[in-house]
């Protein structure tokens, strides 16, 4: 059986360097950090996409995550600020197929940022912001 | 009393498209969208950072997101993956200080991306990983 690197570490089969486990969800550093800091929050159950995401487990990866920030915070680590970020697809920069949630530690001149698209720079009108809401509401 | 745009809006007197609200949480599109389809999920009682937040609405922000994710997926809006993006602090890019949990549909080809420091590129050693692990198992 061919296991992601994710369920190897929680195997104790790869190598990481963890910080917390509970039942739900494990964190450990990313091994390709932004910043010195940058841990990841994943489900101990293997689950490609939030959509195969027990909600329970999400909403406890969260609760996880928020800890771990003010525990970054805290430390003897650099950080001004936190970036929780979840890529969810490919099209959305996912690279392991095992939900994780990153926390990074932030400051102001360390070179990460965000590129947008130029339509990014022209505000939408209310008629379309009230459609695309009403496009997802119909859907949930 | 000068309320932030959020607490305008929740309060009814600053314009948006809600999507859901419950006892905690809202969501609604956001006036700036990555992408249409683009909403934020933010605490009904107004939380400035992370650490002002409960834990209990922290954690319901994700199972909404989560929800509204899927969501935006099951409606006629382009998405190919979604991206989860939470900004803590003005040096993590937040900009409007009421909490609030980014849901971005993406599509590959839409021009939204991340942009890393050279340092990124380096994987650092298991020695300072762990490292880091200790400093924030330290400060938990």
């Amino acid at each position: 059986m061919n296991l992601c690197i994710f369920c190897k570490i929680l195997q104790g089969t790869a190598e990481s360097s963890i910080i917390y486990q509970d039942n739900l969800v494990t964190a450990f550093m990313d091994y390709q950090p932004i910043n010195p800091g940058h841990l990841l929050v994943i489900p101990n159950l293997h689950a490609a996409y939030l959509a195969d995401l027990h909600p329970e487990t999400g909403a406890h990866m969260f609760t996880i995550a928020q800890k771990l920030a003010q525990g970054i915070r805290d430390s003897d680590l650099r950080c001004e600020g936190i970036n929780l970020f979840l890529a969810d697809g490919e099209a959305a920069m996912q690279e392991v197929f095992h939900v994780h949630l990153h926390v990074i530690p932030r400051c102001a001149d360390d070179g990460f940022g965000l590129t947008f698209p130029q339509r990014y720079f022209t505000r939408p009108s209310r008629t379309n912001l009230d459609a695309a809401a009403d496009s997802i509401k119909n859907a949930i």
